[in-house]
């Protein structure tokens, strides 16, 4: 039996993120591993836990079956396989689960490589608010239209927005599902997972037919975090999944990054949580995300500044004297002086400056200011 | 002449923040400088500056009205005067103004030593939102009712919010303004200035009488942020002089604060960007306040958790087997082993555990979920 085949047998033996399996694996090679267990070796406790699905097992018709569906099962031997998710070997594990996948099931035209190599991950609430979705879909079409691949989880709420932002520039966007990847959980975003199909990459450690459950969204969290260069979380209360998302792209040395929302939204409690505890990078906009994501030097986030008022290119003192001039009616060179406390024949030399540059008039002796728009 | 009086002559003569004014005043006394300006000597330039002020000077008169006022000048002198005010000779000027103020007319029944002594500047945007409002309303009257004094600038929006949240609570707050103490600006807040005055404290480093200008709104900003254990920035765009304040903040050493917001509302983006780029600590609500700004270990804020679910009692691989128990019919052992990936000898321990605490029924040799709401 091949490796890859071997790998296809494991995938559907174990749940993922088996931290059991995936150590046997990296030490004896998937086909030595899947000959222990048919030969009743219990290694690691492996076997117990399998045994019931070893029954009616057939690898061959299960990668035979996915093919026909257009999936294929991309392995470590795979040119395409992402070199970011063999970091997940060195990853301490989370809740138990942990390691690299034996492989992805994946449907759509686009590299798995590919995808993950300019990347990033928008992750947050299912329950999101009319904000944290507009957000989302703003920040992913905003770094999807400067080539990166935007990677969530399809879920309701952040995820399809994240999605959605990227195809509407028609930008790269990658679905890791804990479910099968011919099937559609919700099932009411059957037509976005459809489209990425088409488009882009849906992807799950779970071979065809499985169901989502919880534990399979734990480890599904994991290979988001590892596929993409950084995650964002855009909102999440306190007890959200993309928190779990948060923790492996801390574990894995990933850049982490929150956006931030009011104080009194529940789901953006999780978000603040994270930039106060966990130095989370705080982002507002794709131009944060493109310039921490990027090699030093290069993306810089332009700077966010106001209009400069025209006083502002006065020196201080030249600003002293303008304050001091009256709006309605108008003052002398004396009276300006103390008004401004400045010497007398600095204020003489600066307003006949303050007059060339329009900023104040002269009427007689007295002075007043040329244009209020200008102050 | 008193060293007193001779702070009030040059409190009336100079502008606040006059840098070389307050490093003449520490090197040679207030007196000796007072002479040298009488005896028209230029010394750094000052003379020439404050020559038409000196004519009609009466310091004693001054203070003598002040005092028919219910104004008190504090200077160093005075046991009142805090010596977080001093450290203001160690920091760098900013745009030109800087140094230790003179002294502080102060009007109000609370000392100023006590009022800097434990204490937060709440500042922002005078066009707040109704949600940056109310936060800073929020904030004030709580850190008001655990002891420290508000301290802000009596401003619309946020300043305002601020001092109303203290005042509320029965707390501390303190009005730091840019004209004289006897002087309302903005005029609509003539109310909130008097009853602060009656209950706390408003200061000035203006001379009664004196009007605002936008010149000593900056030096105002720097007395705000040096009397001030921390300071949080609640709402400021980008050109706020709110940043001004945080700039001193930094300048001085002394905790710098912001409260998120919406990336959309442009109130919320100088905060953001403080947080981005200057490392201001992202503050949610008061007791984040409190733990900051107290010593270490006191006064840790509580965790921000949800409430816990029955089910995250239960060990990963009991939660396991759970969640392969079907909800509506039931299934035996076999099929629960298959769809969780665990031994059939485990499941069948785990369900009898599970049945035990209410998670699960049995009904012959089939098993489902007792009550939906556990899971």
């Amino acid at each position: 039996m091949s490796e890859r085949i071997a790998r296809v047998a494991l995938s559907r033996l174990s749940e993922p993120g088996d931290v059991r399996l995936a150590a046997l694996v990296e030490g004896l090679g998937a086909n030595k591993v899947f000959d222990l267990l048919r030969d009743e070796q219990d290694v690691a406790g492996v076997y117990t836990d399998v045994a019931t699905r070893l029954r009616d097992l057939d690898p061959e018709r299960d990668l035979g079956g996915a093919e026909a569906k257009g999936i294929r099962f991309v392995c470590p031997e795979d040119e395409e396989w992402p070199s970011a998710l063999t970091d997940l070997d060195r990853a301490e594990p989370l809740q138990g689960r942990g390691g690299v996948p034996l492989g992805l099931w994946a449907k759509g035209p686009m590299r798995l490589d590919e995808a993950s190599g300019r990347s990033v991950a928008l992750v947050g609430s299912r329950s999101a608010t009319t904000y944290g979705a507009g957000v989302s879909s703003d920040l992913a079409a905003h770094v999807a239209a400067n080539g990166l691949c935007v990677i969530s989880g399809a879920a309701f709420g952040i995820d399809q927005a994240a999605h959605r932002g990227a195809l509407a520039v028609k930008g790269r966007t990658l679905a890791v599902l804990a479910c099968g990847v011919d099937r559609a959980y919700p099932a009411a975003h059957r037509n976005l997972l459809d489209y990425i199909a088409d488009t882009g990459l849906v992807v799950s450690e779970l071979p065809p037919g499985c169901s989502p459950t919880r534990l399979r969204f734990l480890s599904r969290n994991r290979v988001i975090a590892a596929l993409a260069q950084g995650t964002v979380v855009v909102e999440a209360a306190v007890r959200s999944g993309a928190l779990n998302t948060a923790n492996w792209t801390t574990r894995m040395n990933r850049v982490l990054m929150g956006v931030p929302g009011p104080v009194t939204s529940a789901p953006s409690q999780g978000v603040h949580e994270l930039i106060r505890t966990r130095d989370a990078a705080l982002v507002t906009r794709g131009e944060d995300v493109l310039e921490l994501l990027a090699p030093a030097g290069v993306a810089v986030a332009p700077d966010r500044r106001g209009a400069d008022h025209p006083r502002d290119s006065l020196d201080p003192r030249a600003q002293q004297v303008l304050e001091a001039v009256p709006v309605a009616s108008g003052a002398g060179v004396e009276s300006i002086a103390r008004t401004s406390g400045l010497g007398t024949a600095e204020v003489t030399t600066t307003l006949a400056r303050l007059k060339a540059r329009g900023f104040v008039e002269e009427s007689g002796a007295e002075w007043r200011v040329a244009d209020l728009a200008t102050r």
